[in-house]
């Protein structure tokens, strides 16, 4: 195998472009792992091209996402998961991605709100950032691991939605939800408690909203 | 496209023999479930072919696991994803697939132990149905998430483990563990706590232990 060949000429760097594309999608798994693991036993510095964004958050030390040529983040793959620096990069790493709603930033009663036209989201943990946007559009940026779902309206509802298609994936369920008429994704713990068409109530974890401004798209908070 | 053709025409049923394979795989995410959807709103009949075993596991009211034209288990996706018939579907459902750990079957001091070479493993739960076949090999199933870890021995330790490789994914973390010269696979939530090259103690969820005839392969318990 090439990287044998490469191995014994003792470089100061590899590259690598795509080195796992040609296996199938267990072994590409494997292979990840044990490329992770000789590169930390040689000791090389290693660039590494992928078109699987997986493969990068599990390989890298250092992430440089990129998008028609241009640099889009670079960071440490958890910074980039956790606080995406644009639209694009929160869309682009995760699986399922990101979901992003748009909305208006609006004051009712002297308190920020986020006008979805489906929900009103109240953002007070973050209104004074917020504030001096009143009018402006904005994306709302929710992971699907991050959103809540219940049976019964709580605290943290925010809509109340139907399941429009359930995915049973083993270790996890991914629920399709109706919002007007966009979809959003959520990830949850299996249950046999949901099935598609029943009524539920939609929350988001308070702390894993992102906030990104619809015109430039880069992240606002 | 040919889907929308085939509608109109008002079909019994629809074959459809990996319709989402040529497009990305954001995309293909969000097509199997419009296609679920599309299906039970059709109420039509449909017999769907697809090598992405995520994919059957989304989309299918019932499962066929084929291998090498044979069906090896036929049910609901959640009862293949936790009772595989055999080692074949146990690695072939499921990503990472489930690790498969090669034991036999002892007595010591009467209790029925499982005895991997690099372990010994208390079966007193399934102690009844693996008595009588003391001596024979088995494979020791568990799924990645079913795997627990501690920096702590605890009740539920099975055996003392080194970090070969850990993969932050974001949502969840991949961590690679020496068995021996064996890796098995774990997956856990997102935390800062663990590092490669770290020890720790390694148990497995009593109830999600499954055994297979290392001979036949075939589910025992």
């Amino acid at each position: 195998m090439a990287l044998g060949r490469a191995i014994v000429r003792q470089p100061k760097a590899f590259l690598m472009d795509e080195p796992l594309s040609n296996l199938d999608a267990k072994l590409r798994v494997y292979m990840r792992a044990e490329l992770k693991r000789l590169q930390k036993d040689l000791k090389i510095t290693t660039v590494y091209v992928t078109h699987d964004q997986a493969e990068a958050m599990a390989m890298a030390d250092r992430l440089a996402v990129m998008n028609r040529g241009k640099i889009q983040q670079y960071d440490v793959p958890i910074e980039i998961y956790n606080k995406p620096a644009n639209t694009f990069v929160g869309v682009f790493i995760g699986s399922p991605p990101m979901n992003m709603i748009k909305a208006s930033v609006t004051e009712k009663n002297g308190e920020v709100m986020l006008d979805a036209g489906y929900f009103l989201y109240d953002a007070k943990d973050i209104s004074s950032i917020l504030r001096d946007r009143t009018g402006s559009e904005i994306y709302i940026g929710i992971r699907p691991e991050d959103i809540l779902l219940s049976t019964h309206k709580g605290d943290d509802s925010v809509f109340e939605s139907e399941f429009y298609v359930v995915e049973p994936m083993g270790s996890n369920m991914i629920i399709d939800l109706k919002l007007g008429d966009d979809i959003i994704k959520a990830v949850i713990q299996p249950t046999t408690e949901f099935h598609a068409g029943m009524r539920v109530w939609v929350g988001f974890r308070r702390d894993k909203v992102h906030i990104f401004d619809a015109k430039t798209e880069e992240l606002i908070v």
